[in-house]
């Protein structure tokens, strides 16, 4: 929930727990399993700042990975509560990353920066971010 | 492909291979994955009776899965290669159901009853299973 | 949450949110997720009798899948709230079948009958029903 | 196959073809599944250059991922044929980077840069490469 958590998480902060079958053979977290987490997560974000995602796609406006960068600190294992903390690295014209940091209680088991482009609904061209959009991130930002 | 089978495997035969991130924590493919799998063979069965799934869609009907039942024989494991087999049992007016067996060599480790219906690609109310779409299915039926 | 849910809906309940990768190109979830799902709320099921899955195995006994039956009524959608509720239909000596009900409000999607046999840890040979199992799964057996 | 491939794709090729499930609601590849295909992929690199991932794992080491980093040209879509390419960009003491794109016939649609650590299959902690694994691996170096 925006504005709930402690100074270092940053802006944003949502829970899920590992389930079985995102575990693989080795019997950790399936590492894809985290990328798609964060899918799960950036739902959650336009929930809080535009009441859902549909209401972002009436904006005009989708958006798509452009790139993304996991580091990958310790395995998670099934049934741990992952507390998934973040917020996005400033607004650029069409683009923005999202930082998030995986815990596990106190530990680190993953941090990621996820670089996201805004495209048209239509064309699925790079547009600008609308100025209601831009709004709205702003209690996502992380502080300077 | 159809017509290649053993007299008791049916019309039609699919080989894939375990993926590692398939199976889950106990080290066997997740149960969830065997019905993943029937999407990929049926896609097969598409491609080799219609030339696509997507020339499916052309003559103006898509399926949707109406009934799933699958019996779990043996675990499967990471890296096994899979013989997947079967056809359809009769094509109703509106629906069919399509019978797999999954194999590792000679050792059954799943079989599967999947009932699809048919639904206009428009309106996605069952309709009946166009001349051509049944024409097509025609070699892929299992034996009286 | 057991003792919790309406007369009709049987002894458990969980409710999941549909994720936006678990919808496929139809727009709709993949049916294979529904079995993800039934994995999810089994898991619930053992936290909220036995403490937790690990518990459940540290009685010396694991469960595998032995048979699945899907029934898929209405399609599910991306951020769909899906409420699960049923409990088991008896236990048998060395199996036991739960039956679910994933309901979107009122509305009825797929109905699930997935029978589990239980397994000796080391041996995964088939065995009885721990008597401490069967104490704690009592509150989660559907009425006659 | 090592060996095959052309002048700029690196040492090592994979076809795959896109499942149905694999995408998602907006009709793509669903991201986090390229980090799924590059399990597929590596996978297939341990059965040529070692024999198999086990015969990796009978060398006493294990592979972790310690990062990933993917860019998203252009999306896949349901059906594709995607070739897979590229090799191992040097060996470090105890780590290597292996760098793959992903293309649809001339079309790059990713490129991923993952990082693996070797561990010891006992302890999990970080060891040196095998001098076996090391010379296996030999010829799915890039070129400097």
């Amino acid at each position: 929930m925006a504005g709930k958590s402690t100074s270092d998480g940053g802006p944003f902060s949502h829970e899920l727990r590992v389930r079985y079958g995102e575990c693989d053979a080795q019997g950790i977290v399936f590492n894809a399993n985290f990328l798609a987490y964060v899918d799960v997560v950036v739902t959650e974000i336009w929930r809080e700042s535009m009441g859902s995602y549909d209401a972002l796609l009436a904006t005009g406006v989708d958006t798509v990975v452009a790139e993304a960068n996991l580091r990958f600190r310790a395995p998670g294992r099934f049934d741990d509560v992952l507390t998934i903390e973040g917020g996005f690295d400033g607004l650029g014209t069409t683009s923005t990353t999202l930082k998030l940091r995986f815990r596990r209680a106190d530990e680190l088991l993953c941090d990621a920066d996820i670089r996201y482009v805004f495209v048209d609904v239509e064309s699925w061209q790079k547009t600008a971010i609308p100025a209601e959009v831009r709004e709205r991130l702003g209690p996502f930002l992380l502080a300077e």
